[in-house]
């Protein structure tokens, strides 16, 4: 299934800077990066949760904020992109 | 139905602060915003073009980009989110 992850870091501080660090890294796991700080992930269940708890260690829940949109197992017409970054399509294989 | 729309919009010039600001006012008037530059909108298809065709009309596809997430019309359990900036449920009614 599809799931957008978005989030928001507080940075204001070096341990904020550390946590986006991480943040990002995490989501990098699991899908690719969209936008600044928003991830398609291609995952079943079982990662969606590893990804979860990975991602709820290492952000603050005071002074950031995470969201999962699950867009489901037929994502390809839910989701619409306009502009640049188009990325490539996680559902297609890659041909080199 | 439950429509997210994230946005990153390039900020380096004074022409790319305004299409933000526009950016951010349209996605107000059919939503709520859940994250710096992500909304929640809960519209009909009707909605979503008027959206989508106001926001288009105001960024750059040379550099800013736009993500429409539909996420259907059960949304309550595909939708969650931690941390700050906890927001009002939209479907559920505003008591004061």
């Amino acid at each position: 299934m599809m799931v957008i992850v978005s989030y928001d870091v507080n940075t204001e501080t070096a341990s904020g800077k550390k946590r986006l660090r991480n943040v990002s890294k995490i989501c990098n796991d699991y899908g690719q990066r969209v936008q600044n700080s928003v991830f398609e992930c291609l995952v079943d269940s079982t990662k969606l949760e590893e990804m979860k708890e990975r991602l709820l260690k290492v952000y603050d829940e005071e002074c950031d904020s995470l969201y999962f949109f699950n867009v489901g197992k037929k994502y390809e017409n839910k989701v619409q992109s306009y502009g640049c970054k188009q990325v490539l399509d996680l559902g297609k294989p890659v041909v080199f």
